[in-house]
């Protein structure tokens, strides 16, 4: 469906240089060859010089005409253009799609009578009621046992609305994962994984399509509202860079080199988190840090403007309705104690924890889906799901409404005005004192009713959320791993809070907290707590610290923060290295290298090479004695991406590497069009054709197809070395050579497997046999 | 001096793997060698693989016993706790620099009779008089004038306080010259273009020792006091990298591995960026964008830390007095409208205008002192420049105050309370409004004269810091530059203000500016025009808005702000590419390989190798038939830094690569203590002895020392390939080889040779020659 306009490459029609004259022959029309196969991996110093030789034409050819004077401007400004068109469009899905989910999850519960597409808020909006509490029950609004039996109150109609709620929801997911599965599959998950992979250089074909866009959309806001533990942030960086896929076939520049395509890609990836939590600087670090594989400068500050853009876009929309940029913000009146950094320290702890825990467990049932029949079934999966979430949510108020509310309301400081449960304090009616000023007192019973269900709540998300992330919808886990998160945090916040108030005798409060004072907001400890639990399942530091820093919009709070996600990190790395994103590219398999993985064993380029000790040799081919039937064969035998080109057989010295598809269709091509051309006709990449008996066909010259500069490594080089290479030049492959005798390769895949192979193994039995 | 504490490597000792055996050779002593030698270049690779060696022994070794696993710890915590020092020591070095740069820029006017060593704010701060004009003249802070001559009036007094003003100018300056000239020559200047070119991999002895740090510190103090136009921030970058280096050679892991060596100083340009700006964020991403040429994702996490503890340290020593962490803390009342973005871009021309004046004057400048009589008066030079700077500073308000006070009055909104010049606007008695909402009002006579002032300033600030940048003292420019884009833009507010107030009726103001409205923020364009000025002389982009956004925490400000920079940044680059410290390191000739510059041309690593078509062959040895003599001989007779080992003369088959430094330990050790190795003994490389007749006197074997894994590019391999590869893996040299045979070499000076030759020929003249 949609083959062609994924991340592909169209036909190059452009010149090639050096690099190879490999392009040259391509001159020729190939019409609908794409230079990467899906599932291939791109060769980044290919492309680079590629986009390097555009360039190169495109300036040269400026100084002819005012007309490509004009054209190469409007090259040059075009990665201008696609970064403004990307920030407007995500922004403006992003708020497109908080408008849709703030309505529907409300549509579960209710409906507005005075017009059936507003949500709760924007139907008790314009109501005359004055406080909060009388306002969230204006006449407008409507329960669904209201409307149906005229009946607000009483045990029938909270049957009704329950059964209501669960119906809606079953309906949301149903709809969500029937869309997935019959148009688009790949709209499933958080895709970060795959959107990592991409960016390092893998194709997956119609990944970033528009049909994924399209789908990803629309069922994002099914799945959210549903109500499933689930949040919007991931899918938001896929929508994003699907948005950015899309723009980049307006231009060649883009579309049709896989390099520059995801520069662009990354770009979109932080303006994807800049509307998931409107933080643009954050979103940025996100994709530097996260995301992003090859990230120069350019892309820095492009995606900066692209953010920046995409944030702004989101606030023009306004969907909170409070002219924030911020999913959460929160004002918080009093300073933090460096005790304090104890229970911060602590919730570190329990982050860390979690991510362990999560990622594990997660990760094991995603396999035994994978493995087993589960996973033949998605849409009763995603069904039973659903129904035991709307059913265990719905009695619970914190469960019950949208995760990103309870976030928020963990978030919030008790005000004067508060009308929260949570912020059922025991008033003292001696005191008064100006709004902001709120000193501690003691627990009431809305209090501790609200510890309680906050434990439920806290167990409920915690293990539902292990099953639902990897269901065949569209699923985020910034937002469960933060409630999980905020929900510890208040928790112990709370209980910080009143031990300060009871024992304000105790020496560790003593010095901070004197009777009357206003010392501890237990809404900064939901904060800290959500960034520990989000560090531990993701392993982000600074995008992270940033991300809550642009949440709060006070450098205050860094510290906490910091401390909370330092230990976080630590205490999960200590249980596995890998973070949610890394275990999903390692469970799907994507040839993925990561950039931070040190690779630390002592094995040599000999020790990783192919043909191994008992393989057969390595598939060459001569550069003037062998023949088309030979090189014919050779294709068909083996699957090979390219082959190295030596001078002969006998001395084994390299020349260059030619690809396989550009030998199939050199070889196809002069078959149809070049007179004399037959299987017995020697084919050689050399300037001059060899000194042949006249009774020999004609000879196939194929020098145009031959990159003479193939990146080679002595067999003595250390792997670490080679993963070096391979990292930061994004090589496809790699041929070893000992005093210039080629002696084997080194694919990409060769490397990971290594890798792979090393950190199973204990690198002390290896290193030496 | 400090040959031994600079940046410098002590003897390795750990035993070296597959990188070459290079390393077991030096297990045996060598006292006093470094691995590289003053002004060279690094070896990126070879540092990363004696850093994972290193590591693995470590790792291995702590199996053993309880000690080595807690000598593993320390050594996997080492960073964390260099970090921290570096933070500690740099916030507290720049707290002590702030209130020693107070006390001296006041003590150019006046002392405090109370404490001497209170400058003129502290010495008021506890004095009872009530509005701030009043404070200001509290009776403990006296001018000089008035505590000679009992007179604080009249012309006498002023005489006799300008000319002490002009004293102590001098005073401070001629210390500050004498104590680099006599103490560390190194401590002049920014130090920015020197720590970008160390960074990327370059040795410059001594240029962060201990020596440099103590006095850089002293005399940035005396020479900002001095009131010269120059700021703190650059050298502060340089002071903190100074901290860095010191704690490396607390551990072994920094000090002996030039390339971890260069993790931590990025970090502590960070910390230098927070500490200077209060700005960790944007120091973090300073550090990234402009000065760091390797900076992994640890690296990032780390300096994020070092920039936090940093900016902590500094607020803790609080010497701003308001417990803020920022330089400038601004907050406006109003938002900006559209119609203004057209001032931002025109400040940001300007911005890039003055950014091109600055860069050609100053480096025009920096040539001329380099070339002529100049460069030998350096003092003189300073005390001229120190004496028409004070005598043309002092009678002018906006220049007499210190550079930062003047940004952060320009900066001001002007609020009800505001006493400042600039806010001298006429009241409309009629109107009573609360605190925070001023309209816009007429100017009266003191904005009028503050206009005139300003416009003073605006030229004496332009024309005398191009002269003062590049002279022997520690001279920032990102206060100077500030300055000018402050004023610049704080007239062009003023002026749309008045506009805006006298002609509401036009159609531009219209709509968002009705009479009475408080419209247009004159600070907010100060502001922007410092970002853009900053921008047109640095180059910087993400990191210079987000330390723009940090200065006045609010995210309502950065489109305007990214407006001014990207168009500063564009007008600017229109002139030529290079910011001032990409100029400067031309300037210096440093051999520094910019990350930023794409390079486009043609040519071939054939182009580009040495030896040159008429050049003599390349030096090179063979693995088995080079006597002892030969070697010796080649060694007296060329200045290489190494040699490359080939199979045999005739088949110029690569083997390795073997250092000039290696070999000439080698032979020397060998002749020394081992028998029977003469003149006439042959070395070789292979693993087993050469079959030679009996008569041959015993040979050497030298395979410890060959570097088995030496990079090769093929003679076909593109330059912009070659230039990728020496910039993402930071080599030293690169051979090139055709068909497995060795042709030449290409070393990093080469590649930087052939990039300026480049740049200034036409490419299509080069192409084909």
């Amino acid at each position: 469906m949609e083959a062609a306009e994924g991340v592909s490459a169209a036909t190059p029609t452009e010149e090639m240089n050096g690099a190879g004259n490999l392009m040259d022959f391509l001159d020729e029309p190939f019409p609908d060859v794409s230079t990467y196969e899906d599932f291939h991996t791109i060769d980044w110093l290919r492309e680079k010089s590629r986009d390097t030789d555009r360039h190169r034409k495109i300036t040269s050819k400026s100084k002819e005409s005012l007309w490509e004077l004009i054209k190469s401007l409007l090259d040059a400004w075009s990665g201008w253009v696609v970064m403004l068109l990307i920030g407007l469009l995500s922004g403006t899905l992003a708020g497109v799609i908080d408008l849709a989910v703030d309505w529907m999850t409300d549509l579960k519960e209710g409906v507005c009578l005075s017009a059936f597409w507003y949500s709760h808020e924007q139907c008790c909006w314009t109501s005359n009621e004055t406080t909060f509490d009388d306002r969230d029950k204006c006449p407008q609004w409507q329960k669904w046992a209201e409307l149906m039996t005229g009946h607000a109150e009483g045990a029938g109609a909270y049957v009704l609305n329950y059964f209501l709620y669960i119906l809606w929801a079953l309906l949301f997911s149903f709809l969500a994962v029937s869309l997935v599965r019959v148009f688009a599959p790949y709209a499933c998950g958080s895709g970060i994984p795959e959107i990592k992979t991409i960016l390092s250089g893998f194709i997956i074909r119609g990944y970033l399509g528009k049909w994924t866009l399209l789908i990803k959309t629309v069922t994002l806001v099914l799945a959210v509202s549903s109500g499933l533990s689930l949040g919007k942030e991931g899918p938001l960086v896929h929508v994003a860079c699907c948005c950015g896929n899309l723009f980049c076939s307006l231009f060649s520049k883009y579309s049709k080199n896989e390099g520059k395509r995801r520069e662009v890609l990354s770009a979109a990836a932080a303006a994807g988190v800049s509307v998931a939590f409107g933080a643009p600087i954050g979103g940025v670090l996100f994709s530097l840090e996260e995301v992003s594989y090859y990230f120069p400068l350019k892309t820095l500050w492009r995606s900066f403007f692209a953010a920046l853009v995409a944030a702004f876009t989101l606030r023009s929309i306004n969907p909170f309705g409070n002219s924030r940029l911020v999913l959460f913000y929160v004002e918080y009146h009093t300073p933090w104690y460096m005790a304090e950094l104890v229970p911060f320290i602590l919730l570190g702890v329990f982050g860390g924890l979690w991510g362990t825990l999560f990622i594990r467990a997660n990760i094991a049932w995603c396999r035994r889906r994978k493995t087993t029949q589960l996973g033949k079934y998605p849409v009763l999966e995603v069904i039973a799901v659903t129904g035991i979430t709307a059913l265990l949510a719905y009695p619970n108020p914190y469960t019950r409404r949208s995760t990103s509310e309870l976030i928020s309301e963990l978030f919030n400081d008790c005000g004067a005005l508060e009308s929260s449960q949570l912020c059922d304090y025991v008033n003292n009616p001696n005191m008064s004192r100006p709004v902001d000023d709120i000193p501690d007192r003691p627990a009431g019973p809305g209090v501790y009713n609200a510890l309680w269900q906050l434990t439920l709540a806290l167990i409920f998300k915690i293990v539902i959320t292990i099953f639902t992330f990897g269901m065949k919808i569209p699923s985020g886990l910034f937002i469960p791993s933060m409630a999980v998160g905020a929900i510890a945090g208040r928790i112990v916040g709370i209980a910080v809070e009143q031990m300060a108030y009871h024992h304000h005798d105790w020496i560790i409060f003593k010095n901070w907290c004197r009777p009357g004072a206003d010392c501890v907001t237990p809404g900064l400890y939901a904060m800290v707590g959500a960034a520990a639990c989000l560090g531990g399942v993701t392993r982000m530091t600074v995008s992270l610290v940033v991300i809550m820093f642009e949440l709060t919009g006070g450098l205050e709070y860094i510290v906490p923060l910091m401390a909370a996600a330092v230990t976080s990190k630590w205490v999960a790395d200590a249980f596995g290295k890998e973070g949610i994103y890394e275990s999903h590219i390692l469970l799907n398999g994507y040839p993925y290298l990561d950039v931070r993985d040190e690779f630390t064993h002592r094995t040599l380029a000999t020790d990783v090479m192919r043909p191994r000790r008992n393989d057969p040799p390595l598939a060459v081919l001569t550069q003037d004695s062998t023949t088309v039937e030979d090189v014919e064969t050779l294709i068909k035998d083996t699957d090979y991406n390219g082959f190295p080109v030596v001078v002969s057989r006998e001395s084994e010295r390299l020349i260059g590497f030619v690809q396989r598809r550009d030998l199939t269709l050199a070889i196809k091509n002069a078959r149809q069009k070049q007179d004399g051309v037959v299987s017995s006709s020697v084919v050689y990449f050399t300037e001059d054709a060899p000194q042949l008996p006249a009774s020999n066909p004609q000879p196939l010259k194929l020098r145009r197809i031959l990159n003479l500069s193939p990146f080679t490594v002595t067999d003595h080089t250390p792997m670490e070395t080679v993963v070096d290479i391979f990292r930061k030049l994004g090589l496809r492959q790699c041929l070893v050579t000992r005093s210039g005798r080629l002696l084997g390769i080194i694919t990409k895949k060769d490397v990971l497997r290594h890798m792979a192979q090393m950190m199973n193994q204990d690198p002390e039995s290896i290193m030496f046999n």
